[in-house]
């Protein structure tokens, strides 16, 4: 999965969360969460194909994995340690930096909706918990039942945790995220996440978190992470990638991997495109689920490295 | 206030707020906020020449802020627009990054206080709204009705507001922030903050984003923030101090001046210290409170350029 010298015409890259363990993903659900990024390439490559934005086709394809009960993104997203469902999204568009958030959210059926109507109709950025919700309705945006979104995967892995009387775990597997560059040369990224099992009610991790778990300008680059939100908060990862572009003149793939091979903790990864179209997809866990889709006709998905 | 040549064995810098306007405050008004800087100067100086750490000198200096009714942030918060107060808040450690934020307080007197439990106490770095406030009363903080932290002046500020028929404010005068140098040679930061009058509730400004409004580490720079908290955000203000001191080798003065003047939008400025004592106070605004205590015996406090 290197990069392509020349700049393709358009270039879509969406992840399905680092943190795999071969261990815990037998034949069966690696094929159908392989199926899942396939099918949110597809989704987002064809507003791509079409002539489409960047900012539309990451949307897109994030909402394609929101709704796939294997990621742990709307359906299908992790229990908390109250044993109940928490989510967190963000969107950022490279043409201005214009960005939308949402963290704490408990009935909006697709957060990285939400998060895009932050950005558009609001004055702000980030909106959380009952205030997001009300705005929610303000605007139309679809509400469930926060037992909607949990399976029965995800209520074992609460009990498991919760038999081995640990805290939240290590790392927030399923976490999904996109990144694109579009045919105009625009430059977007979206995240979102049910965070980490068992985590306390109230927590946010990287995610949504502008600059942490998700970037995009289009001077440099668009990045979404996933991985141990409080090492990758802490870390700034999506916006160091980006400043060690701006400030050391590096190049995408060199200032992802250092970016990822210099955090002192916590497992994940992340993926990323640049204005030349050049990806990067390092990560430091077992596997990351993720995939490419571009205008040569390049479709590929991987798990590990 | 330049910096001193010779690396001082403590530095402690604060601020009250950027975007404060000489239309909006009269005499009295800049006197009493100019006592309320020197009396926070003074309550974390003490905690310097006592040999204590940068994190408790930057914690005890923006409590003392949030308990004085002239600043945004605890007592003294602005209105949303629902006519409510919700409190955010941030602190970090430079000797690890170790960090923790709050988002969407109602009823915790002193935000920063709760910031630095959730990171001394629990293995995440943010919590928000109501999953805060449940921690909160876990370990014992004092809460208080949402009420207590309103004040006349703060609710004529919204009434206008209001009137005029505007969204949130532009700059969220009155925020406060600490960064800190100890003896030992560590970097720590807080911001805490009411927000923006007339804002949606679940609005999340900088202050709380560590890396944003918050960012210390031990081998660059401390850096509390203060402006138009969804302009900062998209500048990722802190972080990029930070970033410039290391990818680029700039000193802490270039650097934080650098990112105040290419903000595209928004108002404001930031407080920071390097490691090696160097103090910057940039704002773009009409004024910033702020000022400046150390080893030397320097106290100064001001608030036009």
């Amino acid at each position: 999965m290197s990069a392509d010298r020349r700049r393709p015409d358009w270039v879509l890259v969406v992840h399905g969360g680092a943190g795999a363990l071969r261990a815990d993903i037998d034949a069966a659900l690696e094929a159908s969460s392989r199926a899942g990024i396939d099918a949110a390439l597809r989704r987002g490559g064809e507003v791509l194909a079409a002539g489409g934005t960047a900012i539309d086709a990451v949307e897109r394809a994030v909402i394609a994995l929101e709704e796939d009960p294997l990621f742990n993104a709307g359906r299908g997203a992790v229990f908390t340690h109250a044993g109940t469902h928490e989510l967190d999204a963000a969107i950022m568009d490279g043409r201005d930096r214009s960005a939308g958030a949402v963290a704490g959210l408990r009935t909006v059926r697709n957060p990285v909706q939400l998060a895009r109507l932050v950005m558009e109709r609001t004055a702000h950025v980030m909106l959380i918990a009952e205030g997001a919700e009300a705005f929610a309705d303000s605007v139309g945006v679809e509400r469930v039942a926060n037992s909607w979104f949990g399976t029965a995967r995800r209520r074992r892995q609460l009990e498991e945790e919760l038999a081995r009387e640990r805290g939240a775990s290590a790392v927030g597997t399923g976490t999904v995220g996109a990144v694109a560059l579009d045919g105009a040369g625009h430059l977007a990224a979206a995240t979102s996440t049910g965070g980490t099992t068992n985590k306390l009610p109230g927590r946010v991790g990287d995610s949504p978190i502008v600059g942490a778990g998700t970037w995009a300008e289009d001077a440099t680059c668009a990045v979404s992470a996933t991985g141990h939100g409080e090492s990758f908060m802490r870390a700034l990862v999506a916006g160091r990638v980006a400043g060690l572009m701006e400030d050391r003149g590096w190049p995408l793939e060199r200032a992802a991997a250092w970016v990822i091979a210099r955090l002192e903790t916590g497992a994940g990864g992340l993926i990323a495109v640049a204005g030349d179209g050049s990806v990067a997809m390092p990560f430091n866990s077992e596997g990351m689920f993720r995939g490419v889709i571009d205008a040569a006709g390049r479709l590929e998905v991987a798990v590990w490295p």
